[in-house]
C-alpha cells in the first residue's frame, strides 16, 4: 500500500520562524502557574512530543490537522490558479499534494495555518488568511479505507481545510518538491484528481466549488 | 476561578449506546493488521486512555471535540427553540452549557456528534444531523484566558460546532441536570450569554446568526 | 442554440397550494395601507405579471430564483440518494434540471422554496427546509455564455440554492416527466454533469461537495 | 414611520468608474441579437430604468442587493476594525448603515459588489473580493414589519451580504457623511445595533459571528 502520510514525521521541533503564539503561550504558562493542568506547561519540553511519543498517540487519539488550498486571485477576488504540491513521499514515489500540518498544543488554527504555509511556500508567499475561521470542508483521515474519502495509513487526523490566496513569491522548502500553479479547469481534472495523495483530490474539488471555479 | 470543563472527566469507557464505529474500526484492525501502526489497534484497551494518559495528553496535544446546538425547527425550517443544558459543574455551582464531548480515536465526526447527543439528550431526542459536515463555528478553547473567546481550565481543546434539530423527547442524562428550551430572542440574551461556561455565550449566539435568528 | 430555460413561463398565477405568505401579505398590505410603495399591493393583481409584463421586466432586471437539490440522507444524516429531474423542454428535447422557480413579490425565500418543490415533487415529498437561509451556492445566469458557469437564454437570473433532504414520496407533477434518484457517485459523473441544462452539472457538484459527497 | 432606505434613490444612471461588465454586456447584445429576449438589449437605454419604470417594477419583483461591511485584518486575518457609514436619511435623520445596493441588469455579484464599494468608500478603498461567492447571510427586507428582520419601506429587496477587507483609505462620497472605524466589541454593542438602519443590526451581528469576532 502506498504512503500517504499527511507531511511532517519526524521528532517536532518548532520552527524559529513560526510557533510564536505557542512559544507566547507557554512562557505564559510559566510565569502565571494558574491551574494544574496549564502548570505543567512552565516546562517547554512537556509541550513537544519526541518520536516515539508521537507515535503512540498517534494510535489513541485524533489528531488535529489544517490544510491550506493555496490560490492566485484576479483584481474582482476570482480565483484564477490553484498552488499544487508534488512531492515525493517516503518510498520515493511522487505524488500531488497540499499545504498541510499538525496544529500544536498552545497553538491557534490561525498560526498553525501560518506556519505550514511559512514551511511549504516560503517565507516570500504572503498568505492573506481568510477572515473567517471555518473551514470549506472537513476532511477526515483514517489509517483504513472505507470510512471517509480520505486515507492516512500513519494516524486518525481530522484536518479543517482553508483556500488561502498567496500575494507573494512561492518557494517550496522542506520535503516539497515544487509548487504548480494550475487553471481552476486543470485543477478540476479527473487526471490531477487521481494524482492527489490520501483522496485530497476529493478535498481540492471541495474547494474548487467552494469559490465557485469548480468545472 | 470557576471550572469551565467541557465535559466528561473520567477513564474512558465507551457507551454501550455509541462508538459503534469505532468499535467496529477496531475489529477491522484487529483482522487486517495491515500498517504498523494500525495494527496496535487490536488490543482494544489501547485506543482508550486512561485518566493518567488522558491528563498526561492533554497537556501535550489539543484535543478534538465536537459541540451541538439542539434546536426545534417549524415546518418551514425556521428554528423556534434552542436548547441549552443546565449543568453542575464540579465545584457545585450551575451553569449553562451545549452537548459537547471528545472525540474517539477511530470515531467519526458524524458518530461522535450522534454519541455526545444521545449521551446528553437522551436516546429518544432523535437529532437530525446535519447533511453537510462543515461546522458553523469553529471554538478554540485554552487552559489560559486571552488567547481566544472561549476558555477550558483542563486542555487545548478545538470544537467543530453543529446546530442540530432534534424532533423527539429530550431526556437529559449523566451529569446533566436539566434541558431549558429558549425562544431565540431569550438565548441571544445577554442575561444567557453570561451564564455560560467557557465563553459559549459566543459560540450560542454564533449558532443563532448561522440560522438567521440572532436578535 | 438549446433553450436552457429555469422552468415556468406563462403568465404568473400563483399556485392553490402555495404563495400563502404573498397572500397573507398582500392582504396586510390592503389593510394597512401603510406607505405609498406598499399600498398600491391593496390591489393583488398589481403584483403579480402578466406574460408581457415578465417579459419586459426580464429585459432590465436581475431576476431572483432559488433552486433546490433534493436528498435522502441515512440515519447518520449522511447524503445516500440525490434526486434529480427529467425535464422536456419547450423544443421537446429531455433534459435534467434541478427543482427552480422565482421568488415572487412579498414572498419570503423559504416559501418560494416550500412552494416549488411542492409544485416539482408533489405534496407528499415532505421537504425538509434546511435551518440556515444561507445557500450553499449563487448561481449567475446570463443569457449569452461566457459570464459565469450559467446560462439561461430568456433573462439575467440569480439563483440561492439549497440541498434539501425529503423524506416522503415525490410525484412530479407539471412539466417535470420524472424524478430520478442517484447514488452521489452517480450525480458526481461527467455523464450526468453534460445533461443538466443551463450549467446546472457544475450547481449539482458544488451540492454534492457542500454536503461531502462530492465523487 | 421613518425612512428606512437601501441606498439610490433617483434614475438609474450608472456611474463613469462602475458598470463595465453591464457594459460590455450591452455591447455584446447590440453585436450578437442572439435570442429575441437579449436583443432588445441592443438598446442600451432599455436596460435602465427610469424613476417612474423603477418605481413601478418595486412593487411587483423583489429586488436584488448586495451588501458589505467593510473590514480591516491584522496580518493573521483576524478582523480589527468594522466599518459603518453614517448617513443622513431622506428625513434627515443620522442612520447608520452598511455598503450597500442594486444589482442591475447583466452585472455579476462582484461587479455590483465592487461598483458599490467604490460609490461609498471612494476608489482609493482598495477592496478584497472574496474569493467565494456565497455570502455570509441573505438579508430579506419587506416593506412591513415582521416578516423578517430587516424592513425597507420601498420595496422587497433580497440582498447577499459580504465581509470585505479594505487595505486601502476610505473616503465616503455620494450620500455617506462618514465611515466610521470601530472595533468588533464597539460594532457589537446594543447601541450601535440600535442606530443601525432597517434592522441591520441583526446583519452586522451575523457578519461578526461570521468571523469570530461577535462580542
Amino acid at each position: 500500500m502506498a504512503s500517504t502520510g499527511t507531511g511532517e514525521d519526524g521528532p517536532e521541533v518548532p520552527d524559529d520562524d513560526g510557533a510564536s503564539a505557542a512559544a507566547a503561550f507557554r512562557e505564559f504558562m510559566a510565569s502565571s502557574g494558574a491551574s494544574d493542568a496549564a502548570a505543567s506547561l512552565a516546562d517547554p519540553n512537556s509541550a513537544w512530543l519526541s518520536s516515539e511519543d508521537l507515535a503512540d498517540v498517534r494510535r489513541r487519539l485524533p489528531i488535529l490537522y489544517v490544510e491550506a488550498v493555496p490560490v492566485r486571485l484576479d483584481g474582482m477576488g476570482v480565483v484564477t490558479q490553484v498552488g499544487i504540491l508534488l512531492r515525493a513521499n517516503e518510498r520515493g514515489a511522487i505524488t500531488r499534494t497540499l499545504v498541510s500540518g499538525r496544529v500544536m498544543f498552545g497553538e491557534t488554527l490561525r498560526d498553525a495555518l501560518f506556519r505550514h504555509l511559512e514551511k511549504d511556500l516560503g517565507p516570500m508567499a504572503f498568505p492573506q488568511l481568510p477572515p473567517s475561521p471555518v473551514p470549506f470542508s472537513v476532511a477526515e483521515y483514517f489509517p483504513i479505507p472505507g470510512l471517509s474519502a480520505y486515507l492516512d495509513e500513519r494516524q486518525h487526523a481530522v484536518s479543517l481545510a482553508y483556500v488561502v490566496p498567496v500575494t507573494g513569491t512561492c518557494d517550496p522548502r522542506q520535503d516539497a518538491l515544487e509548487l504548480t500553479w494550475m487553471s481552476p479547469a486543470e485543477a478540476s481534472s479527473p487526471a490531477v484528481h487521481a494524482e492527489m495523495e490520501g483522496g485530497r483530490g476529493t478535498l481540492l474539488r471541495a474547494a474548487l466549488a467552494s469559490v465557485g471555479v469548480l468545472g
